[in-house]
């Protein structure tokens, strides 16, 4: 299926409680690591939204802000009063700057320390219950009152409403165990307070995991009634998340446990060795459920959707009603423009090797691995339109190495700079396809996913901070050495 | 989607390596635990195979059969000549009472102890490894001289080889690491000594992970390019499972570790929460990866695939050739056959709660939930056809309890006796649907997965040995307890 943006219900608006978002592109919230452990709006902050709004998703998601004073890492917060300034702030900026509507993703978390202990949710007594309930209600309030056009609660992963949610979640006293209405009870008082704190003509969304990815976890069952009942309560949309959760974090001693480092820390991120759109099935199954049921509230699908034409078909087919672009905007803010104006060739693709999963569980700030090495940003695409050349004499090599196969190439020139190559492969004769890249100071790859006596071809394209593209340099051709048997 | 056995792709027959099976679907190897620790045939094991060949399932896969010498628990073994009488007279009888292809699995495993250590493929040597590839094609030949239709490798779950595919084989000789061809190594010898032994015409298939469901494990990309390989390597079928790996297995003190007791263990066999086809994107990917190179080699699909409908889609859909049914044919072998002769409505349907999953991991015989209490079997279905009937004054009743629903009924009256009885719900007035299911001499069950503030109906539906199904008791009426907020 090719893609043309004209006609295409990926970029065809869609209003969501009276705000009109002009494309079907998110950006789900995304940590960058980049406010101190103030929680306050500072210039990187700034500038890192500032870069996403250029792109002009329909809508973007900042952060998620913590809303209780249990300290953290570096994380924007909206837990009181002396936030909004900041926030209002930005906000006005990015609404000067963009179409991009902006919503601002609020979160409550336990308590976790070093040692490995965390804090549950089977811990909390009803006044503790009833201050998560406060806490959001007040957050809620003070991002409408910052300017943000929404707001979203966060509801996934390993933080309190999730795990209110989870089938973790062994309370006997109403607020969990078996029942799916008990471990709803507390995220819809949170919701229900929500609303009645922001009134009825603002836009909350949720954010929830469609699966927990752990064992005995819940998958789409649950995850349907769930936002059943998101829906009745008035949510205005749910975006649909996986995993990330404690329960099968690894512990790395002396430091607080980090949730996104076992397998469903992967499910929640999918990486390069997982197939395109991997976790889809999870809101198609939720917005099929809703339907049934009456509930037209918008589904929002993530995880590794990163072409339009997979996008597009998500669409189309009725599996979601917006696309959720987390890593892929992150490597190319500039993404939603590019693929609107006809310049899909332009965009850099995310390779997904999780670099940015990686900068985030260590605190660090979040950047992606193709940009330039001390970027704190992606760079500012110039309206250059001149691609990347190859030297005279320029050439790629292939020898096998390892089970697999070594590129080496000569080093493309540009005049604003050279910012990656991209790595093709066509294998017996077939297309080319694009497999991995390599940021601009890297002349080598190695390719693991060789099979021996398999003829391949491989071809080298640099590209610049644009995404001007050059003419691929090769092919060259190799056939990994058949195997024993 | 109705479904018609005339005309389906479902019962229409395939031919695997001139080896016609009569229709598409296949019971894939499932332990039972009914042999000894001598791992011989016994007349446990013959039962339950004679049992299940009474379905006519196209092929059925026998156990998995142990190749080496390591101790293990009850097992099947073809591990030395002197196990093949025993498997001949079971394979001859199997053939002389049903249509059913038969096909055996073999499998080799490392060491294990109950202090939670385990032997890994990084500890063989040269020596092991050659010792590895020559007891499968020691097996295979043993197989083929049962009498056995054909064999078929374990390289799933946590065994040897698909150990040596897996990611965490981080061997460094060329037998493992980032390389695929390298991981492949061990496997594609095997399977070429394997045919090798049983010669040119023998059908041999490949029961391997499409995805190991663990943190940084491999996914549809690596084993597609497996898969490849074992269809160049002339591998006959291909049958695709998930996850059972020993990396996130919980280790009980004392006891040595089972590979499905973490979340890749639920991946294995999805449980009730999770949706139908759950495991079906695997199987797809691989096959589409197969088609792209020119290879027509049947894949299975496995991984909670009840009904006909999905069945026939999956088949027309194009993304898989054949339908693995384990725990629904555990529950009732006749699905095969009552499917076929229009006779569907008497289907035992599996409810999926993985008692069976439970049992092996306990190293207790296998049997199924709903079976009668102490049956080692499915019984066997009369030719009866009159159906449960309902005493006077019968009734269903419907409680709030818990933050769910607790239905309770009278005992139905059947002249073979009440084999169980089906809990089917209508919310608002929708089309009611099997919910779960309760053993005949359960008169109670509590539904977790209702929402406050819904209006639910009830009906029970008593059924006999013969799957012959009571005109419904009820419907009983409830909106449980609107939620707070």
């Amino acid at each position: 299926m090719s893609f043309s943006a004209r006609g295409s219900l990926l970029f065809s608006p869609l209003t969501v409680r009276g705000l009109r978002l002009e494309n079907r592109i998110v950006l789900p919230a995304m940590v960058t690591r980049l406010s101190g452990e103030d929680g306050l709006v500072n210039g990187d902050v700034r500038d890192r939204y500032l870069r996403f709004a250029k792109g002009e998703p329909g809508l973007m998601v900042l952060e998620a802000m913590g809303i209780n004073e249990t300290r953290s890492g570096p994380l924007l917060r909206a837990s009181h009063d002396r936030f909004v300034p900041g926030l209002k702030d930005l906000v006005r900026e990015l609404h000067a700057s963009s179409p991009t509507k902006v919503a601002a993703q609020i979160i409550h978390f336990l308590k976790i320390s070093r040692s490995g202990w965390r804090q549950r949710v089977q811990d909390l007594d009803r006044k503790a219950i009833e201050g998560v309930v406060e806490a959001y209600g007040d957050a809620a309030a003070r991002v409408r009152d910052a300017g943000f056009d929404g707001v979203e609660m966060h509801m996934a992963h390993a933080y309190t409403l999730s795990s209110f949610l989870s089938r973790m979640n062994d309370r006997r006293d109403g607020f969990g165990g078996a029942s799916v209405e008990n471990r709803l009870r507390v995220p819809s008082m949170a919701l229900a307070r929500v609303r009645e704190r922001v009134g009825p003509d603002y836009p909350v969304g949720i954010r929830f995991d469609g699966e927990e990815a752990i064992k005995d976890g819940y998958s789409v069952g649950d995850a349907s009634l769930f936002a059943v009942r998101f829906a009745r309560l008035g949510a205005d949309y749910v975006s649909v998340s996986a995993g990330g959760k404690f329960e099968d974090a690894i512990h790395v001693e002396g430091e607080p446990l980090y949730p996104y480092t076992g397998y469903s820390g992967d499910r929640c991120m999918p990486g390069a060795g997982y197939p395109d759109g991997l976790n889809v099935y999870l809101s198609e199954g939720i917005r099929h459920a809703l339907k049934e049921r009456g509930c037209h509230v918008p589904v929002v699908a993530t995880g590794k959707i990163r072409t339009p034409e997979l996008a597009e078909k998500i669409l189309r087919d009725g599996r979601a009603d917006l696309i959720g672009m987390a890593r892929q905007l992150l490597a190319d803010p500039d993404w939603p423009r590019k693929v609107r104006d006809g310049h899909a060739d332009t965009v850099v693709p995310c390779v997904y090797n999780n670099v940015c999963k990686a900068l985030d569980e260590r605190f660090h700030r979040v950047r992606c691995t193709l940009w330039r090495k001390h970027d704190l940003h992606a760079p500012e695409a110039p309206s250059d339109r001149a691609p990347p050349v190859w030297p005279a004499g320029a050439r790629v090599t292939a020898t096998g190495h390892r089970g697999g196969v070594r590129l080496e190439w000569t080093a493309a020139t540009d005049d604003g700079g050279v910012y990656g190559y991209m790595i093709l492969r066509s294998e017996a004769d077939g297309p080319f396809v694009h497999v991995d890249s390599a940021r601009g100071v890297s002349l080598r790859f190695d390719d693991h996913s060789t099979l021996g006596g398999t003829p391949y071809r491989y071809e080298i394209v640099a590209y610049d901070l644009a995404g001007n593209r050059s003419r691929p340099l090769g092919p060259v051709a190799i056939t990994p050495e058949a195997p024993h048997g």
